[in-house]
């Protein structure tokens, strides 16, 4: 991994934050600072033995067989799995087995159609929630239980139903115990939007076909270079300058990619800084758009609009397996030739130096996030990076970056208006 | 369509817009605003005669009978059209035609694997470019019309291939002309960002099998509407609503939905009010989410964090047409038995309530935009509203709606860095 700060005038400021990061880096590794019930992701990529890796696998194979594989959860206990994946699948046609998410939606109609689709397929269940009464998967859960009940007798249901809950207390952990689930753990001391490289994250990843134990690796390798308290720790200059462009008036975020691959890496990336950071009313922005695509709707405000935003942008080295070049045409009307028989990812590469020119010259600092390529190894590195520089950041922000405060209000609310005691 | 703003304090101030805005009304329907060589938008709805309807169907028909259609364009010249098609198509499986989107992306391998996976199917291509020369979707019209002449032989090609284009000049014109394809206009007066009501838009979306002629009937409904001068000018309401939060230091706007289907209605939003907003150093940045999915990740900044944004709900009041009731289960162990037996969407509702409560008593303002149901119709008078709205903002913010001085920045560096001469 590489990580690059364009041109920025604020050279001394950073360079207090870069000095101050080592005592954030203490806090964090000793958990003597904010929320440190909640620093169980720290040790994440040491925590799986040869064993507990080889029982994720079996589990997954068991369900490779299945047309469909429905995964349950809503927020943290969707996004990673989800992030990976998409990074990872072909990029047109469906997987097999084909990974559905659910849960993560009270959308009737999306219901209505999922089971419709259902028909004549088989299928099996990945719940995940930590109590088991959240209303959304809750919900989902009931509904696809009671599908699959229609075509699966009750004595082979167990083969079909998978939980992730909590360790000894919670509905779904009754649940799972009572119907013979097999079921694994969400650690007490890990929040969702840090448990990707816990079995909510794996066992989706691991049933999508994809290499666990290599993701796991790019994390353990992501943990070394993370936890040093000297110049290389990318962490620490990620958080850093963040902090600095907020403190400077740039309070919007940008995580900008070149592949649309990354979209969803984005997604998981809004929750992990957007509920760390956004509480006692500070906090960036998250937000996200893929390149040159949305410069082609975004790039207008980005160039000349209100200028409150910076960038960062993620960058795949060696973006492409196969090689496509651009054809030579001998009438050459659109004017192409000049690029003929150049790889489109060369230009590609081109148009990414020319817009981080562009956008730094009209106002929106930008860094560069750069990983070698889209692999199992290297998206794990990336994202445990993402969650060390997370803590980091918000103990410069000095909040807590581990609870999220706010997010049971709109709960309230609705359990006031649908009558719940 | 209803709008609503919920509960806020600058009444008075808002009073000053809504009777400004008759002004900017006038400006607009007599063209004497900024820009407005680029009105002709406003008059789209009426522009379609009976046979010039027929016309685009009839292509449509015979686009149908391919595996696959590839619809290559970028900004404008796919976002309209792809926001359709997502509302309405089923969210599970492939449509028959598959709409395939490119020429919106450099990312090499996004190509390589396409066109592997073109192998033995059978495509036809729909190109949309003003110019013929815009680089990104010129790439994928020369590597995509070289596979197609591996598989068509060239007396053939004219029946696969359809271009949407200027009327008489540019690289894609002379290519028509040349290789004798059928060829829609793109009008002189219409910008990307307003052309989904052109072939640009109604194309594509009859060849996903959908109704333009209600999608029009929708947005002259709209436009009926939205030429008012009168109270219930529900464009003028928006665009005032929006102005006064920008005004107030609200500079984030957050389209918000609560059925997945919307998703890419806020990436063609995003476009049209980025575009036409983000200039002259001012703007609201346009952002979205989908609850109650990004309440999960997102809920938590948007109650607690920075106090910078506000809120747009798009509401579907009719949201789907199959019911789907959440089972009684006799253990209630997730302890859902308070709303057994009542539809999910019920649910929906509810959150959705107690969600714009919740985030209003938080400091987020919001209004609500709602439509009856998710059909042609009310999806064209969507737009259609969206459009006008975007026009009187505009002019409210004082600025020129219909250029975007700023997109050419970054591809002066690229063609710099590539060697254009």
């Amino acid at each position: 991994m590489k990580f690059d700060i364009f041109d920025f005038e604020e050279k001394d400021n950073f360079d207090k934050y870069i000095k101050s990061a080592s005592e954030n880096i203490s806090q964090l590794l000793k958990k003597t600072g904010k929320g440190n019930n909640f620093l169980g992701w720290l040790d994440l990529p040491f925590n799986y033995n040869k064993e507990s890796l080889v029982d994720i696998c079996k589990t997954a194979i068991k369900f490779q067989r299945f047309d469909i594989v429905i995964v349950i959860g809503i927020g943290g206990s969707y996004l990673g799995s989800k992030a990976v994946i998409e990074a990872l699948k072909p990029q047109f046609g469906i997987l097999k087995p084909e990974i559905i998410f659910a849960g993560h939606t009270l959308s009737e109609d999306y219901y209505s159609e999922l089971i419709d689709y259902l028909k004549d397929k088989s299928f099996g269940l990945v719940i995940i929630s930590k109590s088991g009464t959240t209303t959304e998967p809750a919900i989902a859960f009931r509904i696809l239980l009671n599908e699959l009940k229609k075509s699966v007798p009750k004595e082979k249901l167990a083969e079909r139903v998978v939980t992730i809950t909590d360790s000894s207390k919670g509905a779904l952990k009754t649940i799972s115990v009572n119907e013979n689930y097999k079921s694994y753990i969400i650690p007490d001391d890990v929040g969702g939007r840090f448990s990707v490289l816990t079995p909510v994250g794996l066992l989706p990843i691991a049933i999508a076909g994809f290499d666990i134990s290599a993701l796991l690796n790019g994390a353990v390798d992501a943990r070394q270079m993370c936890a040093k308290y000297n110049e290389n720790n990318l962490a620490v200059y990620y958080a850093a300058f963040r902090n600095l462009m907020y403190k400077s008036g740039k309070k919007i975020e940008l995580l900008i990619n070149f592949n649309l691959r990354l979209n969803f890496i984005a997604e998981w990336w809004k929750q992990l800084f957007g509920e760390s950071e956004g509480k006692e009313l500070k906090g960036i922005f998250p937000a996200s758009a893929s390149f040159t695509t949305d410069l082609h709707s975004l790039g207008q405000y980005i160039q000349q609009g209100e200028r409150h935003l910076f960038e960062t942008a993620i960058v795949v080295e060696n973006n492409s397996k196969l090689r496509i070049e651009i054809p030579f045409d001998e009438n050459n009307l659109d004017e192409l030739n000049y690029i003929s028989l150049k790889n489109i990812e060369f230009i590609n590469q081109k148009a990414r130096e020319g817009t981080l020119k562009a956008h730094l010259d009209g106002g929106v600092p930008n860094c560069k996030i750069s990983i070698e390529k889209l692999d199992e190894y290297n998206i794990g590195y990336l994202l445990y990076f993402f969650e060390f520089a997370c803590a980091i950041s918000g103990y410069m922000l000095e909040i807590n970056p581990f609870d999220q405060p706010g997010v049971e209000n709109y709960k309230k609310n609705m359990f006031e208006l649908l009558g719940k005691k």
